[in-house]
């Protein structure tokens, strides 16, 4: 489409100004389309999975944790972070599911790949929906402390309309699972 | 609750690693519920907003721009960044919405103030609906490059569910509008 040529912003450089272990920052000079020149601030991070587990009764499981960056005890979807750039996050968020709470699934779809904050991450995260669920045993990792929860899928669909479930992932996983359900 | 006692991580430390323009990044040290401690990477950010603009006809208005950090052409509900730690992301998102299409709203209802990313940053995103639009005129801030699309609610919801629109506060937007209005 022609008139997308008018929107681009054309990368001129990109360096490294942080170096962490999750992430790492680059300064980005880009061309606007006018010609000008601005400054952009990246965060590179290798991505991440999440997983709605749905059971034959349509509950979902959902992990309680605390989140330190916002200082809150939340109820998430089962996620986690890739472990490598390019890593797939079907296996990924298979993994998570499994090590958080010991579920295991017979079918696993994508919902979506979302881009949490395209503003200034590179961060793309595959949430996936999983029926045919069994139990097994969970391993968590030994810096990971949480508590599963299993809730009905209605209930949590309230839960977000009331706003109480704010985090991203878990707002996009609950509504398409729900939509795809009954939409 | 007493139990959630067992997921806190407590903060013993934190420092500015990265300072930018856009983010912060710092190093935290907390101490995890068995003891030990654990390194913590936090994205710090002012926040942000966003606005569902629904018309009589129950179409929105969407905003096709380039954002260079995933390299993609993106349809977006309007949406901008908090200019200062403390701002309302209320008034944020109405300014926006004007900016960026045009468009004043009689009525304007939270739908939810979201964690786009809790792991790593302190982002939160007031997302907000708005109804009674009428048309005047746009005034995009001189480094924004973009072209309005007005779609129909219900085809929005399609091209969520078929993982074509990918920006988080989209979907949960167009979800949580379709949810509030049609479930």
């Amino acid at each position: 489409m022609n008139l997308d040529q008018e929107l681009r912003e054309v990368p001129l450089s990109e360096e490294t100004v942080f170096e962490g272990i999750l992430i790492n920052v680059s300064h980005m000079q880009v061309q606007l389309p006018d010609g000008r020149t601005a400054p952009r601030e990246i965060v590179n991070h290798k991505g991440g999975a999440a997983m709605v587990a749905i059971d034959a009764d349509e509950n979902i499981y959902m992990v309680r944790q605390h989140r330190v960056a916002v200082d809150e005890i939340t109820l998430e979807i089962p996620a986690g972070k890739l472990e490598a750039y390019g890593d797939d996050p079907y296996e990924s968020a298979v993994r998570e599911l499994e090590e958080e709470t010991g579920l295991r699934a017979e079918n696993v779809e994508l919902l979506t790949s979302a881009i949490p904050t395209p503003g200034y991450c590179r961060e793309l995260l595959g949430i996936y929906m999983a029926t045919g669920l069994s139990q097994h045993e969970d391993h968590l990792d030994e810096d990971e402390f949480l508590h599963v929860v299993k809730i009905p899928l209605k209930e949590a669909v309230a839960r977000v309309m009331s706003g109480e479930f704010r985090d991203a992932k878990t707002i996009i996983g609950i509504l398409m699972a729900w939509q795809k359900l009954h939409g």
